[in-house]
């Protein structure tokens, strides 16, 4: 028996067909969404994500602009840009990518974003909302693992789902999400005892600890659907999750593995989440104050 | 055998102290500590705890104004009232009393309260910057609970803590204090199955659920240790928790009860922390802008 691939591409396909739909209804307005990324550094892999988010806002309609501020860019340069962009009523999404330099506050900076413009959750407000069922963007990492298992139809309400990981890019945004939608969480990490205790009595586990091979088929029972949010590099250079493959997919009953999962829905929900933030800017702009 | 019983009084006398120390090092800077209570409802208990609150403010020499606009207040009332306190640097801490008149928007009157004068924890800004680690006040029957764990010196660090209650006022905020002291958080809730599966697997129980009698001896196992957080009221009128204490006393190794547990803390609590909010304002004004 062997795991059923809970893949990201047709998630990302359905979240893509999203966005068109949103871009064609705003045809005509005279809105055009635009996403802005605030970057300060000279990492390569960060270089080749943003030029991902760069190519498929291009292919959805979506204007980027990428503010390179450098990696030498200090606290004030990376406030002064958020703090226009945040005036900026042309602009509808902002994205501060990471690594930010290092001796700058990112939390500080995180807060300068709108809640009405923090596609990426990055704001600790939006977590804040997103727990008292207010609206706001969920930390895009931990949306896109709902947004697979809701695609494959993996039943959360009532379930008792084990997250690893209590970051506040995919951990603590999921735990949240998941109990809006009636699910028992429990919440593990790097100081959790018997860790195999809770995931095997779970039905579902999403693992985004950043530890290659941390879960292993013995964690597991043969009900399990696993969630694999890990990008870690091996000696090899390629990218590797969290879930050690080999052991886990003749136990469990699904895999959304690393690469080819989560992953691949990011960006796409990214450019959903602009598109849509330009749709509710009309809306807010056509009430009254 | 029988549960040794984790009472509140102790703690509130050490929060007392605490504020008492606060209140001596303000003396003779000018900055008198000033607690808001803002109200709009004629409901009985509520005007009980009140009086209470109002009480402590006296004995801890915290001054305290209750802003009382009737049960008819609309929206814009007090959206003003809380918007004036907000701008009043006078106003160290301030308290949005539930419930409040049907129709109002209390999340957006919540998010009203400047994070720093926010003692009650009740903008969810503030959960998300707890969950973040950054400066906030945790709901305070949240944090009561925590402090009376602490207080009895219950390990929490690598243990497992379920949680019974998923609320704004408590299950939410608890579970982000819980883990930022390295416990593995399980959130049970009406719509968790099997909860004596998690219950019994745990080291220590937290119920906030609401529901009389909800928790039973044989939801446990002797080395758990029970925080009961329920405040319902019993046909004779007594206040009862959650907990069955019948059954669960015998079972248990430690039990906070209701009443004479966390709800003996949570006053005190509230003065300690607009005497720390006083303190913080003179820092603050200390500073260079």
């Amino acid at each position: 028996m062997s795991a059923r691939l809970l893949t990201g591409l047709p998630v990302a396909k359905k979240l893509r067909a999203d966005t068109a739909r949103n871009i064609k209804e705003l045809a005509g307005t005279g809105v055009v969404p635009k996403l802005a990324v605030v970057l300060a550094t000279d990492n390569e892999s960060t270089a080749w994500y943003v030029r991902s988010i760069v190519r498929q806002a291009a292919e959805a309609a979506v204007h980027c602009d990428v503010v390179d501020l450098g990696a030498d860019a200090g606290q004030w340069q990376l406030q002064e840009a958020l703090e226009a962009l945040a005036l900026d009523h042309t602009v509808h999404g902002i994205i501060l990518q990471t690594p930010l330099p290092a001796g700058v506050d990112a939390a500080v900076l995180a807060a300068l974003i709108p809640v009405h413009k923090d596609i990426d959750g990055a704001n600790p407000e939006s977590l804040g909302r997103l727990a008292a069922g207010l609206p706001a963007y969920a930390a895009t990492t931990a949306q896109a693992a709902v947004e697979v298992l809701e695609h494959y139809q993996v039943p959360l309400a009532g379930e008792h789902v084990t997250v690893i990981g209590r970051s506040m890019v995919v951990g603590k945004p999921l735990a949240q999400l998941l109990l809006a939608r009636d699910a028992t969480v429990t919440t593990c990490h790097s100081r959790t005892r018997d860790l195999a205790s809770h995931t095997k009595a779970s039905s579902v586990v999403v693992v985004a600890a950043g530890r290659a091979g941390l879960l292993t088929g013995a964690d597991l029972n043969e009900d399990s659907v696993v969630v694999d949010v890990g990008t870690n590099v091996d000696e090899a250079g390629r990218l590797i999750g969290d879930v050690h493959a080999d052991s886990v997919l003749p136990v469990a009953k699904a895999l959304s593995p690393v690469p080819g999962g989560v992953g691949t829905v990011t960006t796409s929900l990214l450019m959903l989440r602009t598109s849509q933030a330009a749709l509710e800017s009309l809306v807010a702009s056509a009430q009254p104050a």
